[in-house]
């Protein structure tokens, strides 16, 4: 006769979900050189048993390849020995970051004699959702463990092979370098059902991250009682003023836009001032042109697309809020820097928008007006990325307002809590 | 023929929100001296129409003693000449304290010559909701207006005559201020429906944030799809240790548990180690008896209470989990410090534990193994407070992990925005 444990009546999500728990309480206090060494062995493992790991995803791929999936999203799910040390290589860079649990916040003697300090602490349990790429199960791993965090990992179904190999490489690495292994897992069960369990764990899991599409961001953030940080989507905008330099406005302009289309800090939308129509439109439609871009025009840009090359569509309402993630951009032109922040606010998902001007006091109201994650001013869109911004590494983009905003780097995974000492005191 | 406005086929509390969140854009640029001069403003309206105020809280005071609420509940309800004057003067207070929004958070120069800025910002449309107490309507709206939000006030259906003359004091004084008047709104309608929907107002609202009892607060955390920031509920414990000095563990345990018994601060559950519970337990239980406070004792404790003068019932299950907000406690005594972390980890809200100890040994292992929000090291748990932590006002003790732990003072109630500045950078 077996003893039954307190598991037993669980689902296997909720098993998981207490396991994590269980996890992060022993991984909370555990101090740097600990949680290094765990991910320097994550490292190694992977390296030494890419053979296994490129097995696996070979199955991934030839499934991807049976049900005619598009090469472009096979060849992001495809592993390869390269890839695999380049991963590897990720997390031995994430090992170089400084630990942001035990950071003292702020902290201070009160008039009484207590001292007051707040400190970062984990969060505890962080579930990431995701789609497609297998290296995110290994990078958000090592971000998590770095910051003293047990991971819950769902991964998409078409990646589910190449994820259980990855996870179970990266337990065997956590387990031998003393921690408990727990502190990894994949969600158990490949089905919607271990979705919407792990939306409920409210109480275990304390924090979800959707990383994906706009659809799994929405699904997650209306269905989940556990708090959420949404994440990515972009409809960023360059408003090009009428004090610009053209050349510069050009070509941020294009880097905004194509320098790669799929990603969510490319710009969606172009507004241009008034003023300077008649003198930038004509370089920057044929520029876009040359770059493959079809514009999406209002009537007064599309009054100067005919003498242009550019592929020109005539714009509708909802091309203002398309994140196009293609070579597609919507243009208008606008009376006023007051009427472009009234657009942006408007139709913008609140991630990136730019400004390109000469004018401080025009620099100044746009960075004091707009209210997204990130303004640039005389900058592309596209330094809107947590590598870009030196935090060494990122585990998503935050485009809410609540606990983080912006890229989110390692102090983004942490909460605080205050230790309050005394001698005795009590309160009068 | 009147012209349809957009917002004729929203309902009542959508059209709030839409308003508040246009009022919301224009409060988020506004200096300091702007705001502070509104929050002035309120302070001299309240004081010259007090009896405009306190002749509509009579209403709710008649309204509350015809059904039969018991005398502690309407004297909180109850607005005097005396307690206005007191609560303009608290709207001055926190016109005295530092404005967070354009704090810079963190900033730097990247490598490629761009200035990263992180600058704390407005969260935007902040709801609250909350029970009874009309001071509440006052603080939240000062707290708001000075970190540059938007406020949606969904108060006590039992005070609704009080909070619909204090809002309309409030909004006059803004109005006459030079800010929009749309910044302070009480949400319409006394029904649980204005509730639902206000919880539904994602997009509109950014954060909500109940104040309120337990129910109030699992209620709001269920179905909001608007981001929440829950509070209040505290199961606080004290850990008397092994070595600990007596007199000080008796004085900091009445303190905790009975200074003031209906605030989430004080003190619920004792646990004691079981090396100094023949010492401490006789002293600890006569003081309890003295404070008039009921022990819930496990077999262990109750070996003690036989020669104590204390009040002693056994504890269930259900003690170990109850805040009761009353003269009673729950106790136990507990075979080591892990034990005791480990009951605390199982059974807390997660708000506030106390330790008292003379070992740095065992303070530093109960503050690192410990995660709540406020760990107290040979102090009272009733010291965890914005007023106490000296953040000069509080808008409510958060107890879950993202966004704010602990008490919540003005920064709190902000986000931030990234501001990148270039002279044309693009990516390569």
């Amino acid at each position: 006769m077996t003893t039954l444990s307190p598991y037993d009546s669980m689902s296997p999500v909720t098993q998981a979900a207490y396991r994590a728990k269980a996890a992060a309480a022993d991984l909370a206090p555990l101090p740097r050189a600990v949680k290094d060494d765990a991910l320097l062995a994550i490292a190694d493992a992977l390296e030494v048993r890419t053979a296994e790991i490129v097995e696996a995803n070979a199955k991934d791929v030839a499934k991807a390849r049976e049900n005619g999936t598009s090469e472009a999203i096979v060849d992001r799910l495809t592993l390869t020995p390269e890839r695999v040390r380049a991963i590897a290589s990720d997390v031995r860079d994430v090992a170089k970051l400084p630990d942001p649990v035990g950071e003292v916040v702020r902290g201070s003697t009160l008039p009484n004699g207590i001292d007051l300090r707040q400190v970062r602490v984990p969060l505890g349990v962080v579930g990431i959702i995701y789609e497609a790429r297998p290296n995110v199960t290994v990078d958000a791993a090592a971000l998590c463990l770095k910051s003293g965090n047990a991971v819950l990992l769902r991964g998409s179904g078409s990646a589910y092979a190449s994820n259980t190999a990855l996870v179970r490489v990266i337990r065997d690495a956590v387990g031998g370098a003393g921690l408990p292994a727990d502190a990894v897992q994949l969600v158990p069960g490949e089905s919607r059902d271990s979705v919407r369990e792990l939306m409920r764990a409210r109480g275990l899991v304390d924090v979800l991250i959707p990383r994906g599409g706009a659809s799994l961001i929405r699904t997650v953030v209306n269905e989940s009682t556990v708090p959420v940080i949404e994440t990515g989507t972009g409809n960023c905008h360059v408003y090009v003023d009428a004090q610009a330099d053209i050349d510069t406005a050009v070509e941020i302009l294009i880097n905004s836009k194509a320098q790669r289309v799929s990603v969510c800090n490319a710009a969606e939308t172009l507004l241009v001032h008034q003023d300077i129509a008649a003198e930038f439109l004509p370089r920057a439609l044929d520029a876009l042109a040359e770059a493959g871009v079809t514009v999406h025009a209002d009537d007064r840009v599309m009054a100067y697309a005919k003498d242009s090359k550019a592929t020109v569509v005539e714009a509708t309402p909802e091309d203002w809020e398309t994140e196009y993630l293609s070579h597609d951009i919507a243009a208008a032109v606008v009376d006023s820097l007051d009427k472009a922040v009234e657009h942006i606010r408007l139709w913008t998902s609140g991630h990136t928008e730019a400004i390109v001007t000469t004018s401080q006091q025009a620099a100044r109201r746009f960075t004091q007006l707009v209210d997204s994650t990130t303004v640039a001013v005389n900058a592309s869109t596209r330094f809107t990325d947590g590598g870009q911004f030196g935090f060494g590494a990122e585990i998503g983009i935050s485009t809410q307002k609540l606990h983080a905003r912006g890229p989110m780097g390692l102090p983004e995974l942490t909460s605080t809590k205050y230790i309050v000492t005394g001698d005795g005191h009590v309160r009068r």
